[in-house]
């Protein structure tokens, strides 16, 4: 991973970590990204254009992040055309408790990824939104009915490369300044937090012979 | 709020929801909110200038969103030179399980704001760190050391107006298509996630005597 300018991390960056194997990780935990790109009001001019964010599903697909979305989707029609985008993901870990109001923080594992995202041609499209539901349940896709051509025209997917990306992770205890070092009357510590799945509730048509299929117990027990 | 071009959602509007009480409802439960702005790379053209987007902490405070950072953090340089950011919140609420791969999608509620933010004056700086810190553990600035001169001096806040936003929100099962309505042999429902609280865990220098204050109690029930 490059560590050029673009993706050096200019505050704290003793919060940052290079390897692939972390970025990996904290990708192939997600199941939204934060997606910024620049946003262009109809009929208007290039300067009124703002940076908009906006969540998308994701999955890593080797080393690209896959997208995707209703083709007449904003951002999705900005990738058509070309643009640079960013995207963010962030598991956050723990409320930091501290001794006083600053050194409050949390724990997270962040990742940030940059570049001008590829459309993924559509003899491509049905393996990449195979990709996007197996994420989320792996082995879902094969459970279920595969798109048909009316749904594929209707989805766009774009993939973007992980060669320019950035990582930040903060995961340690409640730092205390010296000046409070001696009153220990003050808790600190950590608040853990987790997102957690809750059992699964099937939808009312669903037969009561027909089980909660092997993909979704296993993301029910892995959540 | 303005149902202006700006924040018209263009895809699925029928799950867009106008009012202010729920906008409220989900920039209080939000713990990071998701921030892009314009980067420029230092010496760059503004031609190279790119949507970055990076999480941060966050407190709604009346009709305004707080932001806070180190003063030297580049979001917090790009709003004290006056630009416009998008702000989203989104709390993912379950996994929907559909019978064919195209109707899988996630329950969520979402917000995005959108303007020019302002740099809180350094008389309300200590106020508005007060209400950043009990956002995430309300009762949590009485607790604690308050900021020292040289800690607010670190630190910049803003405030976004809330003026321009807009909701979106999913909470419904599972879509079955017309032509897999006959098959009921495919499981369809939803996998509820929530982001959760576990034990509070002290810092190893807080003696036993003391006890998990009121603040942290709250927040670890509440999660």
């Amino acid at each position: 991973m490059p560590d050029g300018e673009r993706t050096r991390v200019r505050r704290l960056p003793d919060r940052q970590v290079f390897d692939r194997t972390s970025l990996d990780a904290i990708l192939d935990e997600a199941l939204i990204a934060h997606v910024a790109y620049l946003d262009a009001l109809p009929g208007g001019d290039e300067d009124d254009d703002i940076p908009l964010v906006l969540p998308f599903a994701c999955a890593r697909d080797g080393d690209t992040l896959l997208l995707h979305g209703s083709t007449g989707a904003g951002l999705l029609r900005a990738c058509a055309a070309g643009t640079t985008i960013s995207v963010e993901v962030t598991h956050l870990d723990a409320l930091v408790v501290a001794r006083s109001t600053f050194d409050h923080s949390m724990n997270y594992r962040s990742a940030v990824v940059i570049g001008v995202p590829e459309v993924v041609p559509d003899d491509e499209k049905a393996a990449a939104l195979d990709v996007l539901v197996d994420h989320l349940l792996p082995g879902r896709s094969a459970e279920v009915r595969r798109p048909t051509r009316k749904e594929l025209a209707a989805t766009t997917v774009v993939r973007l490369s992980l060669a320019t990306a950035s990582v930040k992770v903060r995961a340690k205890g409640a730092a205390t300044d010296p000046g409070d070092g001696e009153d220990r009357s003050v808790w600190a510590g950590i608040l853990p937090l987790a997102l957690v799945a809750d059992a699964p509730v099937a939808e009312a048509d669903v037969p009561d012979a027909v089980p909660v299929p092997p993909s979704v117990r296993a993301a029910a027990a892995r959540e």
